[in-house]
């Protein structure tokens, strides 16, 4: 005989008169009027069951049960008497009536009430398997369940096939740091677990399978912040033959169709493009949050012969920028809030925030406000009212340094002040779903540390058609066809057509100063596979945590991962990383370094 | 304009007339009278295209490509020419007229012809791109991703929900060996690599997730053997609230099913239930194949006091066995081959083969023929024939020894004989589907050289209703709740109803002799969530690797994973492991132990 016969949260009305086996654990415990009601929870919702001391069994089962008891109740479907039923509850017009009453499991008293919202997230950690059973956690992981369920339908009904690769593989120290994982039969050497499958999809490619994904895990061993985890998912996906339009096309239905079936949003068709130039222009940022309305004035030309020094020098400076950011109705915000976002913007590593105050525009100088107006001559100050479009009432943000500080700092600031509540008073914040596409990314970053270009995407990105050459000339001008998916200041993926030619690999390996030794002993094997009629390609990667992290609203990826690790890289619940036997390290011909004696004696 | 309006495979006469887009390889370039014909192979198949001197740029283009050229076609479907169709080929019938021939990238020669059946393993691991372009490395690649789909369609429309779990975990030296993580930002301390997601998954029964499946890498740092992978993939399942049986049907559907859509295989509806014992008893195995219509005899009591020390010592010694194999039809084997039989089972620590031909059996010992018959007393040589059922030409086998050896040894003797020409020939061998449950397997082994009992199948099994007291009184008589899908002498995969409750927990662990202290330390997140009204649950793991290296007939479980290591745990294609920087263990905190200067300077 089966244990249940109905899951509690789907006991309707619709089994009135019919006896119901139910298996869940105590979600509440009332004793009302000599009769003793459970509210029995399982992952679909709560039931409420009644326990009359008609029946002296039931009742005193019932009379011993506590908080997160695990029962199985056997009972009559039946009506909740006149005014007692509960429209929240999808079984809020009936009751059970126990005629049986089995103690599956009993509970100790859990550390804290499952509907606290105030918990630390130390003791979430902690006690996970609780944390976890409570609506919001069964929530966020069935949602992440259903938006891989539609990714996998999609992509599958477009041809993709899910392909597993290798999570014990080599280490090619480039970009983050890997994790190691000592061999024990080839004494002395490692694995490295995957950063990503990116080469090994490529040699799908070349292989002939055409289209692949994959939902897998990466790992990057980074220091953490607040939405990195060192073990992450990724929609990981390749096609063959489709060039950067077909490309974006398709996925940007996948994720449109995943809004629509889950969460029953309908994202713009088709989503807008933005130039990697322009984003930056506007936004200062290559993932714009869109709902924000402010964008950037130009104001670097403008700026070159005034004589408020911090901006005639960052204006004339190698990589210097000015940049206005004007606030309609700003002239309102009180002093203490733009002393604020000067602090702010601080963290951004700029050295102060110049504004100007619009009173009235008609008066010219007279009518703005500001400490910096009288070093700014006619010309500018007509410049910066005509370009940023300022009326009366607005404020103007300013934003002087290298471009880096610029955009990192009045970027920040433009995100800050629309989310804030000035900002969404004022209009300057919709509410809504903005994604869209930032393309024609550069190929190369110059690392001034390093002193050479490196690759801004990966260094298997093809550039533009008729770029090939600038990778010689000039590497910085090169434009790559490399797109990020971009979603309320989110970048929810990334990808680019891949290089499919040997001799155009090379030259982007010289470009990024890898000589053909290290490009050999690193990527030989992608090297070799492209010099056997490799076709065009390209891909993307989404970051599943992210969406999900998105599409609940929840505060934290960590709230849409089962088992999280914390910031330190631990996890709480079963106290990993640990300590390991020295047998172990023996067997794996490694040993610890400059370690207090943390290993155990075997 | 899309690269591709179709692909090649999919090219037939329904598109007669219409010019189309192809991308792919040359497989086969042919000039004949005068004409070139270029079979374009795509991940669908081929399609001739051809080229002829009336377009004089094409007919130059295809005089250029060689094998492997990676290609665009644009041209006209038309007839093949009478006489000239190919009925292997879905577009056998027709041929396209190449418009326009681009070469998207050239290819140098192969190493190898790539319908090369006889490759060694070497050079197809080595050149594991081009070995996956062929035809049947392709096939075993989307049939493994239509066992997987299929699974998950069933799981889903059975409410089981895909759960990530941790693959850096916490290392919990019982069982094999884990792959370790050296840990960066707790120094001295390192990850593990999950065996399985055992008690992840018990841990989201727990929370309350009612039905978990996950398809997930797992991890074994064991020496390899041919069936074996440092990586694989397990079909991993658990749900609360069902029993033993309930379990077994859904999971034998889920089976079934898959069979069903993808090979079109009808297996057995129910699967036959096997115990343990006797599998153990009638064929020495706990997966055994049933293809082969061979059982054991158990001979055992009849042979105590024979003369024949061998068959007596066995029969009187704890834990001794004596069993006979009887082979229909097997008197006209010949000297040769049973010479090589007993070499055979000397490989599983038999000391010999002994044998009994039954030529004339209504003559009593006369009858028989046998070096060992005359040792053996009247009454034994007839509960011999008797028991064995053996008829005049059959041959009897023996195996006399420890348990452990004769199973082992007749029991690969049984499958050897089953597969080999002579049980063919013999009708000893059914080639078919032959599927089973193998159920109620002990819930401990005892380890000789440990002195102490362990898990036959995992700590966490619950014993069989009635069987809690017997772990403190008796543990080798505790019967678990434990079952293994068993199909053609492979085990699919294995389960139980785990232990739901902490004190019957402590109890098992306690029959291993893990005391308090150690569980808590290794296993103490699992106890304190048990306290917490754990559901009573179950479940099981399926070995996808397997299933799929069965279902497509495939030699090595190597040749159903795209890049799989070597038995030295290897991959050749990218020569993981490999050497890492100083820098990199530095960061760690390991460094090599008794290793030759394997590392670079950093």
């Amino acid at each position: 005989m089966s244990m249940r016969t109905h899951y509690c949260g789907l006991v309707t009305e619709a089994l009135l008169g019919q006896t119901v086996s139910l298996c869940g654990w105590v979600h509440r415990r009332r004793d009302h009027g000599g009769v003793i009601f459970i509210d029995l929870r399982d992952r679909e919702g709560l039931v409420q069951v009644v326990c009359d001391p008609d029946r002296p069994e039931v009742f005193k089962a019932a009379e011993s049960v506590r908080n997160e008891f695990c029962l199985r109740i056997t009972g009559l479907v039946r009506n909740r008497p006149e005014g007692t039923t509960n429209a929240n509850l999808n079984s809020g017009k009936i009751e059970v009536l126990a005629q049986q009453l089995e103690v599956l499991n009993p509970s100790v008293t859990p550390p804290f009430q499952l509907d606290d919202d105030h918990l630390s997230e130390t003791t979430r950690l902690t006690h996970r398997v609780l944390d976890l059973r409570r609506p919001q956690m069964q929530n966020n992981l069935r949602l992440r369940y259903k938006v891989t369920m539609e990714v996998r339908k999609f992509l599958d009904a477009n041809g993709f096939i899910d392909i597993e690769t290798p999570m014990l593989t080599k280490s090619t120290p480039e970009g983050a740091r890997d994790y190691l994982v000592p061999s024990r039969v080839n004494a002395g050497n490692f694995f490295a677990l995957p950063q990503s499958p990116q080469l090994f999809k490529q040699l799908l490619m070349v292989a002939n399978f055409d289209r692949y994904y994959q939902i897998t895990k990466c790992f990057r061993d980074e220091d953490l912040r607040a939405d990195r985890q060192p073990e992450f998912t990724q929609i990981d996906c390749e096609t063959s033959f489709m060039n950067e339009q077909e490309i974006r096309d398709l996925f940007e239905g996948m994720i449109r169709g995943t809004f629509k079936n889950v969460l029953d949003v309908e994202l713009p068709n088709p989503f807008p493009v933005m130039q990697y130039s322009e984003a930056m222009g506007l936004y200062g940022s290559d993932k714009p949050d869109m709902r924000v309305k402010l964008q950037f004035t130009e104001l670097t030309d403008v700026m070159k012969d005034v004589d408020f020094k911090v901006f005639s020098a960052a204006a004339t400076m190698e990589g210097g920028r000015v940049v206005g950011l004007r606030v309609p109705g700003g002239g309102a915000m009180p002093r203490s809030e733009i002393d604020a976002y000067t602090q702010f913007v601080a963290i951004y590593g700029a050295k102060g925030l110049a504004y100007i105050k619009v009173n009235e525009r008609a008066k010219g100088r007279d009518g703005l406000q500001s400490p910096i107006v009288k070093n700014i001559h006619d010309a500018a100050l007509n410049a910066i009212l005509e370009k940023t479009g300022a009326q009366d009432g607005d404020l103007i943000f300013f934003g002087a340094d290298k471009a880096k500080v610029v955009n990192d700092a009045i970027g920040a600031l433009r995100v800050k002040i629309g989310h804030s509540d000035f900002g969404k008073k004022n209009g300057l914040f919709e509410e809504t779903w903005k994604p869209l596409w930032v393309v024609d990314f550069p190929m190369f970053e110059y690392d001034e540390e390093g002193g050479r270009y490196v690759a801004a995407h990966h260094p298997f990105t093809a550039p533009k058609d008729g770029h090939e050459d600038l990778l010689e000339t000039d590497p910085g001008k090169a434009v790559a066809k490399a797109y990020d998916m971009v979603l309320n200041g989110w970048e929810l993926g990334g990808g680019s057509v891949r290089i499919h030619r040997a001799d155009v690999q090379s030259k982007v390996f010289r470009a990024l100063k890898i000589d053909a030794e290290e490009a050999q002993l690193k990527f030989g094997f992608l090297l070799d596979a492209l010099q056997y009629g490799a076709p065009p390609h390209g891909g993307l990667a989404f970051g599943l945590d992210r969406i999900v992290t998105m599409m609940t609203g929840a505060e934290s990826i960590r709230d849409v991962i089962a088992f999280p690790k914390t910031q330190r890289a631990q996890c709480l619940l079963t106290h990993a990383p640990s300590e390991v036997d020295e047998k172990q390290l023996r067997e794996l011909h490694i040993r610890l370094r400059n370690v207090e004696p943390a290993v155990k004696a075997s």
